[in-house]
């Protein structure tokens, strides 16, 4: 199928992929009094007098906004905020199908970091949670830090961290089948972009200790000319040897692969330098960095992509709407590393021993257990590392 | 029924009044594909080639943001943006119910007009109206009027120009029992809040040319010291022969008095101090100026309140669905007056010149009719005055 001819075609036709739904029908005199004047003014003094029961009489508990500013949409890049609206529309869609989450769209009409923030703290207050959505690297990063810092409900940048918490669950799951352990094996990343640096800082997390990041100017080391900022303070945290040089370089006896960058930057020589059993995720979409039969071809004895029609993709649609169901769950102040960690853990969890196999390292997006199992760990991370405030 | 006690009890069932529902299945790969990844890349890159297409391929067209600030709720005033959030779901509900509008309600946490303005407009681009409601005067004039001249698409502040429009349309019929032109009458109004104000506005549009307003302090005059800038400019355009004094004294001989103040402010004797056949609206809630029983008593022709329970209700339910749904029809910039006047004709054009009475001026709130007729009186007003993105 033509799928962008054909998608076009059905936007056109549905002219919008949500709607608001009334919960509440107001046909008589005595529903609109209930539902509006003069009844409701009760639950708005309940409110006043204490403001977690908006978590109670209205949607609050059950509302996450999607914000972006259209600067990093899908690869498109900077198209504008309107024209994020149909993935963020998409987004919402894949919250109540795959979350029971309401999801609201809104892009914002600017690329000021300071002003992105104001705009989604000052909304704070009418939801439970907000999810960033392709919003460019570095400024993705410190519009997540301050709003965290200004909000009382969860921040959460999907790019970065909803594509960490899979990965970090592939990884789990295909270190058992070559049986290497987090804190022995070397890991080189591909790509430094908002995806890149959330993976490497949960693989840190997680316990990964030695990791070596590249980007188009080659290994990322403490001390290296030209770094931005987010990579200085990446390199303090990475690559301990200071390893210098291209992928090439670098890559030689890894025992792990991890790609966000673009099509075809691993070879398969790449693959045949890596140590035994080499671990390949080559998230690039829609052309990866090397492509399935290539990396196995060359040795690899796990391969995972971004895509549908490959085993074992890394697929957003896994992790977002679980961890927010849980977050919202136990009215979470926060989506801390604590619940990622747990949201990766449990999507690992959910391929049995028996069926693990170099094929069968993440759950299928259709698994129909995915949500509650993760947005039930992901809640009794956020109990345990005292971010929620329900304890349910 | 005691509505307060109930309402709130329903609201800790409902737990909240409105969700957001796709309308789109993703339950396979390839619808998936289609709402989301790698489909929805190619509607947003035609929003990129041309911004207007949000209208077309998302639900922007149908999409209206109930923003409030919290600082004029119902009658119950400052209680917060978060306490503000009932209404603003009964908002939505009644938008959805009344107008087929899909209204996203939000809630603002700022009491600073620019803030709040900056807010709004860096939003705007996701929604096809803005509904400002429950904003105190006299903030809600400035916060307005810079959204009009920022977005483009109509900023309609509800406690204004709802209420306006459906006194007007009462006005009009209620003219006509009593044979009055309006163009002749004297207009004495008690209150000037964000109701007030706009009613005056929009009663000069539609031609009335003696107005006088009173408020706490008495009659407006030109010159009168200790006007804020809103009544300075109200004092421009009303009284002419700049009457002083209390209520009692610029009531007398007035033919129709407009009271959005408080209980009890008109009396059985400023009553009969009018013109011959008063019209009196008295639409503080929910304790009236006068109750009409005490009204008629002192001679009223015809009497209108705001509440269900009394003929003649003004109830903005009336009025907001149908403006916007025929703003929206014809992707309007604006809401104008024009817009507003056919608006306010096409209300008191549903009660026939059969069934017009003293008790039956304005149609009933479930007369199912009212968007319909409302709707395209609005949209063709849009288009005759240069408003209309599109031509239907």
């Amino acid at each position: 199928m033509d799928y962008a001819k054909e998608s076009l075609k059905r936007h056109y036709e549905w002219r919008g992929k949500i709607e608001v739904a009334a919960k509440v029908a107001v046909d008589n005199k005595e529903a609109l009094s209930l539902a509006y004047t003069p009844g409701v003014a009760q639950p708005c003094l309940e409110i006043q007098k204490d403001v977690n029961k908006s978590y109670e009489l209205t949607r609050r508990w059950n509302t996450v906004a999607v914000v972006t500013d259209g600067t990093a949409v899908l690869g498109l890049g900077d198209i504008g905020p309107e024209a994020g609206m149909p993935v963020m529309e998409g987004k919402c869609v894949l919250f109540k199908a795959f979350g029971d989450v309401d999801a609201i769209p809104l892009c914002i009409r600017s690329k000021d970091v300071d002003e992105i923030v104001d705009t989604v703290a000052l909304i704070a207050g009418s939801f439970g949670g907000i999810n960033l959505e392709d919003i460019a690297a570095p400024r993705c990063f410190e519009i997540e830090k301050k709003l965290k810092e200004r909000c009382d409900i969860p921040v959460f940048h999907d790019d970065q961290h909803g594509t960490a918490v899979i990965t970090l669950a592939g990884l789990i799951n295909a270190l058992k089948i070559v049986n290497k352990k987090a804190e022995a094996i070397k890991v080189v990343t591909c790509g430094a972009g908002a995806a890149g640096i959330a993976i490497v800082r949960l693989l840190i997390s997680h316990g990964v200790k030695h990791i070596v990041m590249t980007n188009r100017k080659g290994a990322v080391y403490k001390g290296k000319e030209g770094l931005n900022p987010t990579l200085e303070e990446m390199a303090k945290l990475t690559n301990e040897d200071r390893e210098s040089g291209s992928l090439a370089d670098v890559i030689k006896g890894a025992d792990v692969f991890i790609g966000v960058s673009g099509p075809g930057t691993l070879t398969k020589e790449m693959v045949r330098s890596m140590s035994k059993d080499p671990i390949v995720f080559a998230c690039a979409n829609p052309i990866p960095e090397i492509f399935p039969d290539e990396a196995k071809a060359a040795g690899a004895a796990i391969v995972s992509t971004g895509r549908s029609d490959f085993p074992n993709q890394i697929n957003n649609v896994l992790a977002f709407p679980g961890i927010f169901r849980g977050a919202l769950d136990v009215r979470a102040a926060d989506i801390n590393d604590a619940m990622k960690i747990a949201a990766a853990h449990a999507l690992a969890g959910l391929v049995s021993d028996k069926d693990l196999n170099a094929d069968y390292i993440i759950p299928e997006a259709f698994d129909p257990r995915v949500k509650d199992t993760v947005a039930a760990a992901v809640a009794t991370a956020a109990v345990a590392s005292g971010v929620a405030r329900l304890t349910k």
